[in-house]
């Protein structure tokens, strides 16, 4: 048995969906704020993405930042700080034989980067 | 139908540890890097306990930094950034009747700050 | 001779300034995306102010969050992620005998949180 | 007049070293607890360099992120979260004439990661 394993006391879809609630957390409070603007726009994305990666039982990450606002830079002010309506992202969480498909999207009608469980897969 | 619950796809346990999961990845992720010291260790607490509860589904939030580190400040750099390993938190997350109780502290034999479920409870 | 002084290669009243830009730089940086909501506005600005006095030769800090878009809970939802705009922080910085006084605010004309030095006093 | 120089009263130099200061609080305080392991090494430092290269004034920027800590993934955990002394960051910020070089880097002696001016140079 796993150390880690000792200290949880929940099913297999219950770990599986806390890790992925863990790793969206993540990535919005540790990436919201991060100046971006077109010229960084793809490094930043992939760096979200690859560092999802590295964490527990994450099997997948894809990350899309909306582009509508960024500007060709014309000023030394001409870029902007990411939030979390600029932010999607599509996460695979597996823990043994459950996966669960999580995503962050901002909803138009909440005026909220809402975090999801859009699927539990048992394998 | 809440606007939100129409995005899940998921039980209620599940979605219970998800959003567990997700204040705890908000915990580290907001916080670790923060300036600390005897002087303001009190105040940090309250502030990531309080931030913790305004956060959907939160009902308890206990925060603990380790101040055996922490000193009186002799020289201008005599403080810490708050790092993993000072963090012992503890969250109950309810949603509907399922409620989640959570925690993240140091294990010394994995030298890593775990995250995980303590218990869940079915009302 | 202080060790960090060795590192530097500048007029006291540059690294005064170099000082206050570090201040900011980390309140804007560490804060921003922390939850928000009328409960927590208090302790929240405090926290930052009290980590802001850690730092090296800050002597004071005073940190002010706009309140106007905080709600009193009515759903779960009902909470911000504090972002720059909503940031009004003044900071003094004394290395040797050179004061600077800093300022962190949102300058509508230009859609950005401005951070700047509003004097320099040489005591 | 720039809208934001209106709000300065300091010298050129002196700017410059306030500029460069929030650059590397920045760097710090935005990306201390990222997620990291030998797999997203490369990216997570080009996404720091690249970042700070967006923000105001800054002519070039230089990561470098010690890896003798970094593993191969054999467990789920065998990754960490970047803390400031694994960081090496090197910047050139210049506000009209005035061209600060300025960097952050882990001083064993004081045990702290420093950020420091290392050179003013007037064109």
């Amino acid at each position: 048995m796993d150390v880690a394993d000792r200290y949880f006391n929940c099913t297999d879809s219950e770990r599986a969906a806390f890790e992925a609630g863990i790793k969206l957390g993540t990535v919005y409070h540790q990436f919201v704020g991060a100046p971006i603007s077109k010229y960084n726009v793809d490094v930043l994305e992939k760096s979200i993405a690859e560092g999802a990666k590295v964490q527990p039982f994450v099997k997948d990450a894809q990350v899309a930042i909306d582009r509508s606002r960024l500007r060709e830079k014309s000023t030394e002010f001409d870029y902007l700080t990411l939030t979390g309506d600029m932010l999607d992202v599509k996460l695979s969480v597996k823990f043994k034989d459950v996966e669960v498909i999580c995503e962050m999207k901002h909803i138009e009608e909440m005026g909220y980067p809402l975090m999801y469980v859009k699927e539990v897969k048992r394998n």
